[in-house]
């Protein structure tokens, strides 16, 4: 291990500090640290050997859109609320460091989205997913929109819109629209509708190989967002694509994960 | 009976021509027929015996705002696609014409509520409603809300919105939420939070005599929908207020109602 | 206040020791004190003035069925893990015995339902019920059964059951199958299906004067339970009846009661 | 292709005229047809190239349970009402029969259970499952137990049960209790509570290589069932062990499958 990317929110100074600190631990085993601002555009440097992010599960998702791409493994450290996406509290980084830098860990591979939003046939709109892509009515009012699966219309809706969401979105979004926890390192689909207005409407579960269209058909205003931090504003007859990304986001596991076991008590933390 | 309000969107061929013909039949049993067009604002018209309209559900809805403020009794003719609101069916008016104006019917009375919106107290937004009084989130995120009952807070939220529904309502935008199925003939007020982050989060049912009161505390954008048809943007820290409303919708009803027997069908012919 | 009713666990020391030093405080007040092992039969006693519940929510459910028919208020005194219907902690009798002695209190007065079961018309079984009337298949197999409220078919139903629970049952058996949070002073119905094979079937909200049955169609083996507490096995063809109890119970409160705002607390400390 | 296991419910005159009529049919093409009663206990005959089901979803389930495991796929041609697990409709014979014969057809591979039920570690009861395992009281009051995953204690359930259920099973029992519609061809196993007493418990989806194992801890009575056809009763500590089957159940495909698409119109016709 050469280089490291260090990301955290450089305007809050609780973060910061940490990031300072560790920095300095980091230069002492002869790495290479780039520190990064979390909100900064990404920089091109697939020769990372880790990005280490420090924040929150939004701060985790930015950098997952932003790195994953260049095939460079993520380790989060929980100075956040919620925590499901780090691996990593704060208080556990002395134990787990030598471990991490001398490569004693595993991966946890997951799915990535690549949301395309298409007019007339052309992209107006890219963006990679981590958590889920969210098709929403901006008005208070329902929209109206099909659902193609595989290029095969599969259903029609009216309702406040649709999630498309990864397992690891699964405890976000979709949860609160009913759709199941999902076990993060298996390769499906969740389509959560939100708010149907047709009652017998249900959560579905799909292979991630399927490709999957939202035709936006009628409605006052909606937009899609991405991981609740990147949007869009969408035109009637605008298409949005979801389809697997071409790369894995690589999570380092320093330990045993116990998805299931931590779910709960997670998922109560997080709604307090 | 002396003095009937028939209304109807002149706009549609069909409903008009319906109108003409009803305005004849009105005619021949020397009553004043008033012709209203669905979208025009409400006419000062207290000694209005009845108001018929020919429409569907949404026509109804407007009408309801409009006219039953004055004490106007209503009988919807349905001529849309759902009919959650009419009372007869097209093809049953000849049969119930006559016991109509010889007042042989008794009346269903609906709740209505007083929605307010409040910006340091004053009040900015004010209008009544038969369905629902719909909080809602017009950016693609959360927003964050408390809820007060009879001015004390009960919970704070967050999520999509919330939904104050009246028992009529309770088959609209609340049922696409989870709430319950309610009896149109009784006083109570339902809650129905829109896709609520904390999953504990329930649809509750409250006596229609408490005042609810929803503060918007955090958000991008949000506005309030009555009756999926009036709608205001709200401001950061404004609350909406919602009271029952000083009188009830009087239904006509021509023929026994039968609420529970006909929902389901009626549920999932307004669903295809 | 003459006559006070005590009633305990007598089986279990804890509320035994806390029964006998409150019989103790209450003679002071040179009230006549009868003393009740809470399993026993209920005895004729029409003159007591106030019957104090030491216990969890079971031993006030039971308490109800027995007292509430002779018109005897009910206070009850937590000493159990949950506490829906207890309206004193018991850290708090020694500041609200004077008051309560001293008939300083109000009522909440709750619906109590009355369940019958019937075969060929003659009434098989009978109780009464403050929580709900639970009708459920008792093989692992769906039970096929009709709703008929004031004596009108409704529905037909598959699946495990239905529950028909009053306001005060709202936070029990029906929260568990997706019935709302109802208020407990108002005077509906829930009729809430349980695992119904149509995904369209919803709780429902109904009018407390509504009557409801539900016919047992078909299925191995069924049963009805009241309260979590009575049972009886029901055949193929037998009617269950539920109509308002023709008295209320009258529980006791001793400081302002705010249902919502303690509910989700109380619902969450339930669920540990 | 030789052989073909032909299977129908022999008591049924209708279905026992078309297997007749059938096997004429097959007997042209020169293949030996075995007949065999719905509910006559397995033979063993590893060498039939084929298992022909004419009934509904019953008889496939049982004829799966039977023959998958040695091998033999299936195709089930509808004669009942609903026909999830059929891909062909009786009117259709005619023309699918050739291709068939030809071996024209690809296969829907499907994930079946192995449900054990242990006793201080003994298995006291095995059987396979396309659908699902549930776990049930059959009292009507609720059961405990505790949910663990790869040997891991997840989480401590009181409710009414517990459903492990197959992507094929997702549209069966575990729907009724809000599980998610999941696609046939995955390899992924739905956890689902029933009437779980805590409101946050949701269903989960796992990959299918998760060993699930369930304790039963505590309640009146309890049994497992499987597929709706197979159960046994339950004693207190005994544990429901579920895997993957080492086989997988072939189902013959004639015709492009399209299940996303036809699910609504099947769930709905299914529900009337």
């Amino acid at each position: 291990m050469k280089k490291v990317l260090l990301i955290n929110n450089q305007n809050r100074p609780e973060t910061e500090s940490v990031a300072q600190e560790m920095a300095g631990k980091l230069a002492k085993y002869n790495l290479e640290v780039i520190r990064r601002h979390a909100f900064s555009p990404p920089v091109q440097i697939e020769d990372a050997d880790l990005a280490i992010v420090l924040g929150g599960d939004g701060t985790i998702l930015r950098t997952a859109r932003y790195y994953a791409v260049m095939g460079i493994p993520l380790l989060g450290i929980n100075m956040g609320r919620i925590g499901f996406l780090s691996k990593l509290e704060l208080s556990e980084v002395d134990e787990y460091l030598e471990p991490l830098i001398k490569g004693q860990y595993s991966f946890s591979e997951r799915l990535m989205l690549d949301c395309q939003v298409l007019k007339h046939g052309e992209v107006v709109f890219q963006s990679y997913c981590l958590n889920e892509v969210a098709f929403r009515s901006t008005s208070p009012l329902m929209v109206g929109f099909d659902l193609e699966i595989d290029g095969q219309l599969t259903a029609n809706y009216r309702g406040d819109g649709m999630i498309v969401s990864t397992p690891t979105g699964s405890t976000g979004y979709s949860l609160s629209c009913g759709g199941p926890i999902t076990d993060p390192d298996i390769e499906v689909l969740l389509i959560t509708p939100i708010a149907p207005h047709a009652s017998y409407k249900r959560p579905m579960v799909l292979d991630a190989s399927k490709r999957v269209a939202i035709k936006y058909l009628s409605g006052v205003d909606a937009a899609v967002c991405v991981d609740g931090q990147v949007q869009t504003a969408l035109e009637i007859d605008q298409v949005i694509k979801v389809s697997p990304a071409p790369f894995k986001l690589k999570m380092i596991k320093l330990k045993p994960s116990l998805f299931f076991y931590q779910i709960e008590a997670r998922i109560r933390r997080s709604e307090d």
